[in-house]
């Protein structure tokens, strides 16, 4: 003696409109954050109650079953080269498979106009969503992606329009990590490796070094900052010649990157500096293989695999849920200590002596 | 007075068979290799002339530029962790953007389902084409996707049916010059730390391993050979700390990859084996970053980059070919020595004395 239930029917747009008593197509604009401004706030705040109330998820997934193909989401990488992308992938990809969903990335060699045309690929093949680790501070092809209603989350770094739902490390706390170990070594004449300006890490590290020296009542002379136009090796080591041969005195380098640091290494290499005896430095990833450098690179941890996997699942929220609350998610960083640092040859008191 | 010349359409499929006096569709079945056992071989080469002398090309550029899409080819990489793949990623996509073609990576984790579920999607939107990673000697999905007429090329390794067209490295040269570069180093006791033997580089490295030291009448014992499960880190580790304890005698190692020999690296730090005055190793690829290694790896170097930009060209032309020749193409490979290579530390003059 059963009783049989209907089969349950998934919500759909038309019931939320119905219970909210509006037109579907209002329906439709309150529950995209995109364009929810369009919608009179009151009537915006009762969809997404309806919406809230009756389970409804946007169709992503729904549609994927029923065409019995695999969802899709695509992770845009500016340099694969870059061995700190393979473990975010990794952390991206442990996530989106439970769920159903497959990523395809793109290598966007850091070039604009094949990042647009990459993207435009992929949403042109109903891509149901984006992880873009490409993020530059000024990036107007993510802000009209946004506005577009592209469900999309930044991972690694950031734009300057807070809109957009990222995850990244905190850059600011690992830079000021850093300046502590080696101001607690005995270092006084710290220089830094920054980044592109144009980039969050390389801003945000920058502007963090400076503010760390004051803190620790050193010297915050500008000359101690050489700008790399790339996060690449061979900056790295440009920009560490550049300082050695203007004669500048320092012990000790924090590079805004590993790949940066990977470039002082072929400098010391070149000039016979001993690396730590005659300066220290303190990369930043602690990306893979470096703990096998020689020496073993210091290096600042981010916690990749775990930005990945958090991006990943705020994604799946952004595809899952009308009523995606934007967020921006800093996760901790560490400093991995190795042979890279040690004391400065003069200490201060050596000095005095 | 200048006559205008009517605008060249480019030939068509109707246009071939027209030339052909065969209906469209027997020119196609043609035109595709993986079809053309289907058709009677007179006619088929008569078709193949006319394709070629009206300069016909299948459709897949003609048709991306009439959509305004930019044609796709996908990159399936078993384990983007490994730092062989970015040098290969770009040597593919060098060739592909000028050519007017994005590809799409996706990253299998070695895993069989994941691999046949990512294939399917990427089939599901389009893509025009395929360079595969992951070949297993035994592939049952390559092979069903070669004969469903799927424009493919295997990177890096290989299957066991040669009618797949594969760009790979010449991997038994590789470990020849390997063992030769140990043997005038005065080492008589080499070890092998194999990769799968489900692959093509894990088999051919270790069958050509074993040749080598017969070549140099080196003691071919079978118990101087190590499987690794994986190709991986972890498993060099394992691998090297059984030959240890199970008291096996050996100056040298050759491992199958660069990971299997970082693995070797993380036993030589927790036993205080110090390289290569204790025991010397040999890697295999030389991969980036591994020349700045404690010691530096000699590495038998794989020219991925290479390997990468001439499977690209080989798609194109099975692209845009109607008859496109398969080929197995070996480029070159050379050892890098550096500082993880010496002599051994007993030589044979000494064991003498």
């Amino acid at each position: 003696m059963s009783t049989t239930l209907p089969p349950v029917r998934p919500p759909t747009l038309r019931d939320v409109a119905l219970g909210a008593g509006v037109h579907p197509a209002t329906a439709s604009r309150a529950l995209n954050p995109a364009t929810r401004p369009l919608v009179n706030t009151e009537t915006a705040s009762r969809v997404l109650r309806v919406a809230e109330s009756l389970g409804y998820r946007p169709n992503p997934i729904a549609r994927s079953l029923k065409t019995s193909r695999s969802a899709t989401v695509g992770l845009v990488i500016p340099d694969l080269t870059n061995p700190l992308f393979p473990p975010i992938v990794r952390g991206i990809e442990d996530v989106l498979g439970p769920a159903g969903y497959n990523a395809w990335l793109v290598n966007t060699d850091n070039d604009a106009d094949r990042e647009e045309s990459l993207i435009d690929s992929l949403r042109s093949r109903q891509v149901e969503g984006l992880i873009v680790a490409t993020a530059r501070l000024q990036h107007p092809l993510l802000d009209r992606l946004h506005a577009e209603g592209v469900r999309m989350v930044l991972i690694n770094r950031r734009t300057a329009n807070a809109d957009l739902p990222s995850v990244t490390g905190d850059d600011a706390t690992g830079v000021a990590t850093a300046v502590a170990h080696l101001a607690d070594l005995g270092h006084r004449r710290i220089v830094h490796l920054a980044g592109p300006q144009n980039t969050s890490t390389g801003l945000v590290r920058h502007r963090a070094f400076l503010q760390a020296l004051r803190d620790h009542g050193l010297d915050d002379d500008l000359g101690l900052v050489a700008q790399c136009a790339s996060w690449s090796e061979e900056e790295g080591a440009r920009a560490l010649r550049e300082l050695l041969d203007a004669g500048r005195e320092f012990t000790a380098v924090i590079a805004g990157n590993d790949l940066l640091a990977l470039g002082c290494y072929d400098v010391f290499a070149e000039r016979g500096i001993e690396c730590p005896r005659d300066l220290s430095v303190v990369g930043f990833n602690d990306m893979p293989f470096i703990d096998k450098l020689r020496p073993p690179l210091t290096s600042v941890r981010v916690p990749h695999y775990e930005l990945g996997s958090e991006a990943a699942r705020m994604l799946l929220e952004g595809l899952r849920s009308p009523t995606w609350q934007v967020r921006s998610v800093l996760l901790p960083l560490t400093l991995t200590r190795r042979q890279s640092t040690g004391p400065p040859r003069h200490t201060p008191a050596e000095n005095l002596g």
